[in-house]
C-alpha cells in the first residue's frame, strides 16, 4: 500500500461491524478499505454472543457471506425463561413468525474474512497510531503506521466501526456529543466449553443466587454464564465452581441433565449501557459499539451494529446515485432502533439479575412480572417481538 | 348496641373496602358489623381515585349498589399518552375488549353507605380504641369504646379493611407478617375543581418538568395532578400556579383549551408501594389499604380492595356452606393479583415520572419505551390489560 491512498469510503475497524459494512459497500461498487489496529487473530478471538436476529441474518445474505451461516447455524423458534424451579417457553416463532440464528460473532467474523479475501479486498491490520482529521470539512483523512512508515487515506467519509473504546468517537470535539449510560452492579462469568447444550434452546435463569444463562455455539459447543460480583476474579472460578454455580441457578431436572466438560475459554464481561448521540459528524459515522452498549442480555450487541451498517450502506449507495437523504437522516434512523433496543435489553436485564440495592421489593416486583409475562400472551409477544429484532426502520 | 354482641364476621373500617365487604356479606346472608373510628362525614371527605376496572363494576352490581353508578358514571373506552407534546390514544376497548367506569370513591362510598342505611344493618361510626384479639384462636374479640363505655363483638372472624395505619395488621405480631415496600422520591399534588374537563379520556402526560394527570370524576368535575416534591407545601400553590404548571406539561393543543377553575380541594400525596404477606392469620383477614398500597398512576387501589373484598366474600360464603378451600386459599389467590397490580403500577408510575436519580439515561429509557409501546400493538395490548383489570383470580 503507498503511503498515501484515496478511497471512497475509509472504515476503522475490522471487527464484525467493519467487516459487514466493507462486505455490503463492496455489493454496492462502493471502494473502501478496512484500518484495523489488532491481527486477525486477536479479532478472531473475541468471544462474543451468538444469537442473529432476522434483521442480521438479512443482511449477511445480502452481503454475500450467509451460505455456512445457513448451513452450520442453528435456527431457534423459541427459548426459556426459567424461575422457581420451571421453565416456560417463549415461542417467538408462533407469537411473531419470525425466529433467531444461533451462530457465534466469532464464525460471522470467519465468514466476513473470508469472503473478503476472496474478492482481494484491502484490510490493513497491525496498524499504529491510528487517527483521524478534516472529517469536518469535505476531504477526511485517515493516517496510521505500519511498521514505522506514515500511511495516509483521503476517503469522502469515515465510518468508525472501531468499538467503545476506538479513536474514533474520541475525535469527535465533546462538545458536539452527548453520552448516555448505565453502568450494571455486576458481571458475567462466561464459559466456552465442547459439550452438548443441556438444552436445544436457550435457558434464561432468574435465580435467587443471581442470573443464568445457557447458551450455544453449536450442538457440540456451550456458551454458559452466571451473574458474578465485579470483584470476582476468573482465577477463583475453577471450572468445578462455576458448573456447580450454573446447575444452583437452574431449574432441578436441567440441572440433573446438564453435561459439564473443561472450559475452553473463561473470562468475566462488565454490564453497561451507553449511547452517543449523534451518530455523524459531518463526513464521519459511528456505527456499532462505537456508538453504543448494551447489556448482552438479549444479545443485541451485534445485532445493532449489522442495524447500524445495513443502514449506513445504504445510505452511501444513496449518497453515490446523488441523493443525500440518507446520510442526513442516518444518525436519527439509526438511534431510533438503538434506544428501543437499549431498552429492551435494560428491561431484559432488569427482570432476570439479582440487584441488592432493588431490595426485597425489587425482587418481587421481578418475580410479579415473570409471573404476568408467562400467563399474557401480549406481554410475551411484546417480549418476543424485541428478542427477534425490531424492524431496520424501528 | 349491648356491650357484648355476637356475630359472624365483625369488619374494621366503614371505607369502601368494608362497605363493599359488608354489602356483599349481606347478599350472601352473612351476618356482620362494620366499626369506623371516624364520622361518616369524615369517610366520604376523603377524596380518592376514581377510575373502576370491570371486575369492580361487577362486584357493585353483585353487592346490589350499581344504579347510580350506571346511571353517572362515565364509560371509557381508553385514555392518552401523552409526551413530546402529542397525545397517543391506547384504545383500552379495541384491545382487549373491556372499559373502565369514571365513577369517585366518594360516590362509592356514598353508594354503599345509603345500601346499607336501607338495609338497616350496623355500622358504628366514631369507635374509640378499637382492638382485637384472639383471632389465633377460635373466638376472635373486637373491643371498642363508644362515648366512654366499652363494648366487645365476638366474631367467627375479623376482616382488617382499616386501611395501612389501621389497627388489623398492627396487632399481627412482627414474626408473623412480612412487608415489602418502596417509597417514591415525589408527591401529587392534586386539583378538585368544578370545570368541565380538557378532553373526555384521560391524559398522563410525561414531561421533562414531571408527571401531571388530567383525570375526572364527572362532565363538570375535573381532578388534576402534578407530580411535585416532597418538600412543596400545598399553600405554595395557589390555584393560578398549580394550573400554569398543568399547562406547561400538557400538549399545547390541551393546554391551550383548559378550563380553569378554583379548586374546592387541593392536596399533596405521597406515593408508596407496600404488600404485607400473608393477608390471613387464623381468624384475621386483611383487605385492600390495610395490607397493600400502590401509587395511584392507574388507579389500582380501590380496585384492589374490591377484587381483595370480592374474594374474600365468596370465601366467607363457601365457609358457611361447610368449605374451607376459600379462606385457606384467600391469601395466595389475593396476593397473586395483589403483586400483579403493584407491579403494573410501580411501571406505570416509572414510566411517567420524573426521577432524578436515573439520571439522563433513564429519561431516555422512558421515552425510548413510550416510543416502542405507541407503535407496538403487543405492547399496548399488554398495557390495556394490565389498566382494565387482570381478572379476579390473576
Amino acid at each position: 500500500m503507498n503511503p498515501t491512498t484515496r478511497t471512497q469510503v475509509a472504515i476503522i475497524g475490522a471487527g464484525p461491524a467493519g467487516l459487514l459494512l466493507g462486505a455490503l459497500l463492496h455489493r454496492h461498487g462502493i471502494d473502501h478499505v478496512i484500518v484495523e489496529r489488532q491481527t486477525p487473530e486477536y479479532v478472531l478471538g473475541r468471544i462474543r454472543a451468538g444469537v442473529l436476529e432476522q434483521v442480521a441474518v438479512d443482511l449477511l445474505d445480502e452481503a454475500g457471506v450467509g451460505e455456512r451461516m445457513h448451513r452450520e447455524g442453528l435456527p431457534h423458534d423459541g427459548f426459556s425463561l426459567s424461575f422457581d424451579d420451571r421453565h416456560h417457553r417463549i415461542d417467538l416463532h408462533g407469537l411473531t413468525g419470525k425466529r433467531v440464528m444461533v451462530y457465534g460473532q466469532t464464525e460471522v467474523t470467519r465468514d466476513l474474512m473470508q469472503a473478503r479475501r476472496n474478492a482481494g479486498l484491502t484490510t490493513v491490520y497491525s496498524a499504529e497510531n491510528v487517527r483521524i482529521e478534516g472529517f469536518d470539512g469535505v476531504r477526511p483523512t485517515l493516517r496510521y503506521a505500519l511498521e514505522g512508515r506514515a500511511h495516509a487515506i483521503e476517503a469522502d467519509f469515515i465510518v468508525g466501526c472501531d468499538g467503545f473504546h476506538g479513536v474514533a468517537r474520541a475525535s469527535v470535539p465533546a462538545s458536539a456529543i452527548q453520552t448516555f449510560e448505565k453502568v450494571y452492579p455486576f458481571g458475567w462469568l462466561g464459559v466456552l466449553a465442547d459439550v452438548p447444550p443441556v438444552h436445544e434452546e436457550l435457558i434464561y435463569a432468574n435465580h435467587p443466587r443471581g442470573f443464568a444463562l445457557c447458551s450455544m455455539r453449536s450442538k457440540t459447543r456451550v456458551r454458559y454464564y452466571v451473574q458474578c460480583s465485579l470483584d470476582d476474579h476468573v482465577e477463583d472460578w475453577s471450572d468445578a465452581r462455576f458448573f456447580a454455580e450454573l446447575k444452583r441457578r437452574l431449574p432441578q431436572a436441567d440441572a440433573a441433565r446438564l453435561i459439564e466438560g473443561p472450559s475452553i475459554e473463561k473470562s468475566i464481561a462488565p454490564l453497561r449501557s451507553f449511547v452517543a448521540e449523534p451518530m455523524r459528524f459531518g463526513r464521519l459515522f459511528l456505527a456499532g459499539d462505537a456508538a453504543h452498549i448494551v447489556p448482552p442480555t438479549g444479545a443485541k450487541g451485534l445485532n445493532l451494529a449489522a442495524s447500524d451498517v445495513g443502514l449506513l450502506s445504504r445510505a452511501l449507495a444513496e449518497h453515490c446515485r446523488g441523493s443525500d437523504a440518507g446520510i442526513d437522516t442516518y444518525s436519527q434512523r439509526a438511534l431510533a432502533r438503538v434506544w428501543k433496543a437499549e431498552r429492551f435489553s435494560w428491561w431484559f436485564t432488569s427482570l432476570m439479575h439479582r440487584f441488592p440495592e432493588t431490595g426485597d421489593f425489587g425482587r418481587r416486583m421481578q418475580h410479579a412480572e415473570l409471573d404476568y409475562l408467562v400467563q399474557s400472551e401480549a406481554a410475551m409477544r411484546s417480549m418476543a417481538e424485541n428478542y427477534v429484532g425490531l424492524p431496520l426502520d424501528a
